[in-house]
């Protein structure tokens, strides 16, 4: 069966490229993946060794020169992610590539036009909507199960702050950590965005305020539809990973919660208490890393759209700039003002 | 309007007797509590202070001399109630009186006789059929919404032992405490019980044995319709009052769970917790004291069946020496060899 | 005791005017609702009959020329209120009035400056700050509970749509609806609210937009205390009346849900499913309603600040006026720019 | 890294072989699983290209008559184990058998005497034991969260009868199902049951007691530390698999809830829902049967107690047998008698 297996090239092997490297070596079979590289190659040799991969490099184009790898996994740093997928489709290689494509509208479009001149498929990596929880609030909108959509909240936590430097090259809240809430506002509501006011403020770090960036913020959001939103982020939860959503329609509501390790409730004395929810992204998202992968092989193996597409994905940054807008000038903007 | 008010008499101004006077005199305008009398007569000028009752006295022969008034509410010591229930009879006043009747089958009977010599209505406390958890239960088994019931689970737990001298008048924890289960447990299954297997142990105060009383029991119960319960006591439960019940049928299953005083649910670091259930007697089951309250003041001035008649109260006393019995003998006991 | 009793006039019979005049005929001992007066006299002489109020009239200014009355309460239609306030304060008696004030920035000064002058206790009937749910929340917010707060989520939504007629008197949805929000915003909060962007539509019944008035709204508020929240408003959620209320903070979060008429849940194929919430506001704060009242009459009898003060129920018109100009201007509006 | 890698060979590829022929090929890197053998060898060729097994045979003794192979994976018929174990012991391979060793407690002895003179290790298939729920449970009771345990509650409820040759061959329902929940009640209580009294009855198929069967059984347990405790078994739950367990101490409670699909809640018209439960063992307890091979494979290599013994899988089968012997003379039935 290996030799008709999507054979599968992995660049980047940082965190997020060994949950793929795992789901893909251990569960899809429809897969092999046969190389991995990182600039850093003792990385990859590890992440090789841990999840058997046969080949490694410190060079992503070796991958794209291989003639018998069909699709490439892109975890890299984001600032080489257009380039990557702009070779990757000269190579024609299907690309799945992590989110954002790019901070830069320009860069993103020169990105997409490769992909679709070559024809390839490219899929981005927005989880989240590959969710159990997010799914059903999906299918109850899109289904009619709770009428026409007029109210959505998402709630979306982080439980500590990252470090500094990880926030001085992240793009900013609204772009590395409300994108994928911006993604989710259009998958669970199932209509375009037009209009976003965003407020945010510095409450568990003031100090952040110095690199010009948010901690905590609230994001109005008005949907084509005539449905609107509202996005709450913080970057430190204390009680853990908090992402819920919940959407209120004409015919009734959906809401989600949060995930538990277990579904047991204890009572001592003056308290009834229960477990913290799933705490790392990781775990919280499990099943959607390995769903998002599972379907990436199936549309490169057996064609179909991508599940998410590039020009989906090109859309959040659009939000993250319009909410970054907003925050600065402190007033609504129109998307279609960006760019 | 007073005029036309049910006259009423209180027999026994002490806890419970202060909730029925509450119930009465505020919250039940087509009744009149007139008087109050409690062998230790201050306790009857404290309550009719309290509640605004008109005259008191330390016999209550006077309430059931007193031609006016029309019925009485008797919460006495249980070890009075039989022999006020048949004075009153013969005085033709309506009786609402505290369980059980008595501790002894034969005093009940004749007490019994007398109530229906004399065609008065005669109501005993058993207020868990009035709490609207129960209440919906009973009715989901009642129109079917679970199809036929095959088994119960009712969890009842007090938060804190009683003191000893309390023990020692209470004629024993299948008498004291399970008897509202029993009484429950018919209630919520619609059909009789025929056997009954009792285990218990002293796992909260060992020296309870001394007194011949059990401290934690399960209680297997064979209804007559082939369902088949259990009934889990235990006399502390250090997070509260613990009140249960769930019953599966063919067609489903209904579960209440604890009453808590607000709906609100906390999380900080490493835990998610809410507050405590509502831990008295008094707190959880307010609205069922009023509710009975209610019914029997219905029935006293309009006429109709009991809500909970002196027959239907005498089979939890049969079945609280059925599992005596089975626990002294460690066997099941069929309710046919009681008496 | 009655001589004792702090004296109560009720001007206006309607639907909530008999709920107060139910707590205070019923519950609240230490008062004694003496006259009740309505527009319609019927109106009166049917509440006056149903909770045994001795005096009637169509006329309420026979309360406040009557010298042994103490307090009034005020439920007629808002556009009197202002008046009935400052002519009450003339005669010296404490006012409970009705939420709003008006709808008039000046006339509410008018009256806040006549009810100063007499020294008599002003109240106003904000309630959801007296709801068990609520109050748990607030008190978490102040003793730090979950650390400083953060974000607040309230969604405040009505089971079904009003008539058109009553719309057309509302003041509008922010005035009529949201104002409860915006109270229980800052009490929630601790904190003053400086600026508010507000957006709406006609997502229920689009004629609304004819009589100028939204039927589905979200406003983004920004705090003193720099704290962000919003508040989502629909005049129609099939399930039933939602109303829940969320703080997350720098030491965890709190939540509260809806309340339901019993604890049960129930299985059956291809379900799991519990009773709707309680539908109505009579029924969802009735405890609510009688705590005010309570406390009213605490403050009336032994002094003390308000409970809810003029000064602290004019914001939320503030409030609604910035919404209303938000809406219409589609920008952030600082609360300053109000009057 | 293979040619260290545990070999293992799977007798039986019916179901239940086929859920550990997954988890060994798929999750658990450190074992290989080389052969797969039925009685019906289409069954273990379909098996073995489902997961990629290079080896089958229709003939188990070609798993233990092969020296490269360590250890097996017993899932063939019961009546087949405990000849199986003998030989597999006297091939020195490990052994992992689904429970039960077999029917009859002589034909157990002699296998664990094998299994202890080779000095294998033999792991039995009580898979509970390793469900994230029942194991949360099981630490609060050993680590004292809950104080000492007093009372057990375990709801075990299958989503629909088996067909009748199952059952015929079934052992019995305290034999084929409540085996689970015996093994599960030891475990979570962490003490020895001393005496057992059971009651059943065929309230699902009232003709399944012509062969001498019982679809619906409440069976209470007294344990050796005083505690006492419940099983509630049902072949059919309309409503879904249901697997719950609750444990109550003198510090305390803990209660484990079923497993959804996904975390919403949905509101709709007069009715609040969720998904149903998992609803099959296979979904339900993915994660346990994942979780016992890993730990079989685990001691197969490094050696280490076996994580559920024969001599610890042997007591359900006493207590199986105990059960049936209290249903059929109507009485308590002390452990000690079996045998």
């Amino acid at each position: 069966m290996e030799g008709d297996a999507l054979q599968i090239g992995l660049i980047g092997a940082g965190r997020i490229g060994q949950v793929h490297a795992q789901n893909l070596s251990r569960f899809i079979p429809q897969s092999s993946l046969c190389m991995v590289t990182d600039i850093v190659e003792a990385n990859a040799i590890a992440c090789a060794q841990r999840f058997g991969i046969p080949h490694t490099s410190a060079d992503y184009r070796e991958i794209l020169n291989n003639r018998d790898i069909d699709a490439v996994i892109v975890c890299s740093s984001t600032d080489t992610h257009a380039s990557i997928i702009v070779e990757a489709a000269k190579a024609r290689k299907h690309v799945f590539c992590e989110k954002p494509i790019d901070f830069n509208l320009n860069r993103i479009d020169t990105a997409l036009e490769a992909v679709n001149q070559a024809g390839i498929i490219l899929q981005i990596g927005f989880n989240r909507r590959f969710d159990s929880n997010f799914r059903r609030i999906q299918k109850a909108v899109a289904s009619g199960e709770i009428g026409k959509p007029q109210q959505l909240h998402i709630v979306s936590r982080d439980p500590t702050l990252p470090p500094r430097d990880y926030l001085q090259k992240s793009g900013g809240i609204f772009m590395d950590m409300t994108i994928h809430d911006f993604d989710l506002a259009r998958f669970l509501i199932g209509a375009e965005v037009t209009e976003i006011y965003a407020t945010g403020n510095t409450l568990i770090d003031p100090t952040i305020s110095e690199i010009g960036d948010l901690d905590t913020t609230m994001i109005l959001l008005k949907f084509a539809n005539g449905a609107m939103g509202v996005i709450a982020n913080s970057r430190q939860a204390v009680y853990g990973y908090d992402q819920r959503a919940e959407v209120f329609g004409s015919g009734g509501q959906i809401a989600s919660s949060n995930v538990h390790p277990n579904s047991t409730e204890i009572a001592v004395e003056n308290r009834i208490y229960k477990d913290p929810p799933l705490n790392s992204f990781i775990d919280r998202y499990r099943e959607s890393f390995l769903e998002e992968m599972r379907q990436f092989v199936e549309v490169s193996m057996n064609g179909g759209p991508s599940p998410v597409s590039g020009t989906e994905a090109r859309i959040p940054v659009v939000m993250a700039e319009a909410a970054l807008l907003s925050c600065q000038e402190n007033r609504p903007v129109r998307l279609e003002e960006i760019r």
